[in-house]
C-alpha cells in the first residue's frame, strides 16, 4: 500500500488493455507504478496466458506512488465506455480509507468502486521465457491472422501452425477434420519479416485463438514465435506504441500427423 | 361517431407518435379531429404514463369529423413501414359500416384494419398537473439523456434525478449499488436552459426510463421538471414542431439518501 | 466419370448460386462440362424448385470434361467466403483417386473436400413447362417484389399473387388475415415489362416466398410468369447475365376466395 494514487490517461487505452485480459480472465490485478501499468493473467487452466502493459508515456498523469488494484474487468470496461471521444481521460484516484477508486471518465461520468482484494484474485502466471525453443519468428498483419484462425475454426477446434522450409509460403494454419482438411497460408503479401529456422509445428486449441482474435486489430503487427510442440506466443502493440500484449497458447498433445 | 373520416399525413410521423405510445401500451385509442390527433395512456402499473399528440399542421388532409379509432400499436406501426420515403403519405379512411380503417401507404401498399373497441382498451390516464411541485426545471439534448440513463443502468435498477444547488454542475442522474455509485452529471456545455430552484431529488425506475430513452431521438431538446418525491415529467418535439411528447414516471419510495 | 477437371472462375459467382441453391436443399450435384455448370433441386416436401446455372463465360478456365459433384452447400459457402475481392478466382480441381476436391480461394485459402456420393443426394426434380397454362407474365426490381413479400409476413402464412384486368394496377399480392386484408400492388414506375392476358390467382405459402426473397438483389429484374391456381415461375439473372436462377413455387389449395 502507499499514498493514495491519482493516475490520468486516455480512456480507450485502458479500456483496450482490458479488453485484452478479459479474452483470459474476469478479474485481475492491475499494477500501476511509476514505470506505467502492467497485469498477466492466465485461464484458469492456465492454456493461455496474457501479459499487457501500458508505458509512462501512455499516461497524461502518473503519480509517484505504486498500487495494485484488484478490478472486475468487465465493469471496468463498461465504465471507460462512457469516453466519448479518443481526448476523453479517464482518472483514477484511490482513497486509502474506504479503499475504493473514484473513476472519471470524461466531463460527465464518475463512479465509485469499490476495489477487489488482490489475494482473492487468481496468482499471475509465469510465464517460461522458451526463447531457444521458438526457433521460428514470423511477423503478420493482425487481418491475416484473424483470417487464418477463422479458416481454422471452419475445419475443426484445433489447428497447427507450421513451419515448411520446402514450401513457396513456408508458414501456414492447417486444420484438419474427419475428411476434409483446410490450409491458410501468408504470402509474401502478408509477410513483415520472418526468420523461420526449422520445419516444425505446434497444434493449438481454436476456441482459445478466437478469444484472441477478438482483440487484435486488423492493422495489427503481429510476432508469432513457435518451435515444435512448444508454446506458441503472439505479441503487438497498441496505444501509438505505448502499450504491449504477449499472449502465450500451451500446444495441445496429439498423434496426428500435420 | 360521425362521417365517414378521411385523414393524411407523413406516415413516419404517425408512426414516430405510435413508437412513443409503445413504450408504454400495447394497444391504444387515437383521437382524430380539427386540431389534429392525440393519445395518452399509462403502462398497466402506471407508474408511466405517456401523452402525445400531432397538431393539424402535421397533417396534409385532415376531414371536419372526429373519431376515437382503437388500434393495435404494434400492427400498424409495422404498416406504417412500408412507406419507402419521408414523403410517403399514411392515408386513413373510416368506413362506418364494416368499422373498418382503409389505410394506404405510399403508393403500393394498403390494407383493410378491423378497429378495436375504444371500452375494451385501457382508459386513458389524467395526468396530474404539479405545477407547484416540480420547481426544477433543466433542458438537456436527448443524446445526452439517453447515456445518463445507460450509466444509471450499469449501476442499479433505480436511480435519482437531482439536483445540487452546491454543485457546479448542479443537475446529475445519480445510481448507487451495493458498494459503488455512480454519476452522470449535465455540463454547462449540455444545459440548453435551466430553472434550478432547490436541491432535491426523485427515484426513479431504470426499466422506464429505458423505454423511454429508446424513442428519444439524439438531438431532440428535452425538458425535464421535477420536485423532491414528485413524479418526474419529460417532453419534447417531433415531426418539425408539430408533434409533442409528454412522459411522467412516478418516484420510487425509498429510505436511502441520495 | 472423367479425366481430372480443372475450373476456375470468380469465388462469388459460385457462392451466389449456391445461396439459391441453399434456399431448398442441403446438399446438391454440381455438374460441371462445356457448357459451364448448372444444378437443380427441390425441398423435400417438391413444394419450391430451383434451377440454376453458370454459363461457360462465367468462367476464367473451363476443362474439357465433365463431373457431377456431390456437395456440403453451406460447407462449401463458408469456404468461397475466404475471397478477399470480387477477382479472388475459385480454383477446383478433382482428384480421381482420392474422389476429393481441391479447392483454391484466392491466394491464401486452400482445402481439400470430399465429395458426396451423387446417388446419396435427393433427385433432381423435372421441372413442368406449363407454357401453356402460366398466361400472365410481369417483369418487376428485386426490391419491389421484396417489399410485397414482406408486406404478405405481416398478415398471413399464405399470399395470393393476382391478376385483376380491371384495376389501374393489374398485378398484385393479396394477403387475408383472420379480420384484416393487405395488398401491395406493382405500379406502373415497378413494371418492367407486363403481358397479363387473364384476370387470375395462385396462392403461395409465404415461408417459401421468404427463403427465396432473402437471395433476390435488389436490382435483379425478376421475371414472374402465372396462372389460375398454377405454380409459379420466378426467375433473374446474375453473374453480369452469366448465370439464371428460376425458382417455381406450387400453389396451395384454398376454398378461400382471392
Amino acid at each position: 500500500m502507499s499514498d493514495a494514487l491519482r493516475v490520468e490517461l486516455p480512456a480507450h487505452r485502458l479500456e483496450k488493455l482490458l479488453s485484452v485480459v478479459y479474452t483470459t480472465a474476469d478479474e485481475c490485478v492491475l499494477t500501476f507504478g511509476r514505470e506505467g501499468l502492467s497485469t498477466r493473467m492466465a485461464d484458469p487452466a492456465t492454456v493461455m496466458m496474457v501479459s499487457t502493459s501500458l508505458d509512462a508515456e501512455a499516461f497524461t498523469t502518473l503519480g509517484d506512488g505504486q498500487f495494485p488494484a484488484g478490478v472486475n474487468v468487465e465493469a471496468l470496461i463498461d465504465h471507460l465506455g462512457f469516453a466519448e471521444s479518443d481526448d476523453d481521460l479517464a482518472v483514477l484516484e484511490y482513497d486509502e480509507e474506504s479503499r475504493k477508486v473514484d473513476l472519471r471518465v470524461g466531463e460527465r461520468y464518475d463512479t465509485k468502486m469499490a476495489l477487489i482484494d488482490p489475494d482473492a484474485i487468481r496468482a499471475e502466471p509465469d510465464i517460461p521465457d522458451l526463447e531457444d525453443s521458438l526457433v521460428n519468428e514470423v511477423v503478420v498483419p493482425g487481418r491475416q491472422l484473424s483470417n487464418a484462425i477463422k479458416a481454422a475454426d471452419l475445419q475443426s477446434d484445433h489447428v497447427a501452425i507450421k513451419a515448411d522450409l520446402d514450401a513457396e509460403h513456408p508458414v501456414r494454419l492447417y486444420a484438419k477434420g474427419d475428411t476434409d482438411a483446410t490450409r491458410y497460408k501468408f504470402t509474401d503479401e502478408d509477410v513483415i519479416r520472418a526468420d523461420v529456422q526449422e520445419s516444425a509445428y505446434s497444434v493449438l486449441s481454436v476456441p482459445y485463438l478466437k478469444e484472441m482474435k477478438a482483440e487484435i486489430p486488423a492493422d495489427a503487427e503481429v510476432r508469432i514465435r513457435f518451435g515444435h510442440e512448444f508454446p506458441v506466443k503472439f505479441d503487438y502493440e497498441f496505444a501509438d506504441g505505448h502499450g504491449d500484449v504477449l499472449q502465450m497458447i500451451a500446444p495441445r498433445i496429439t498423434d496426428d500427423d500435420y
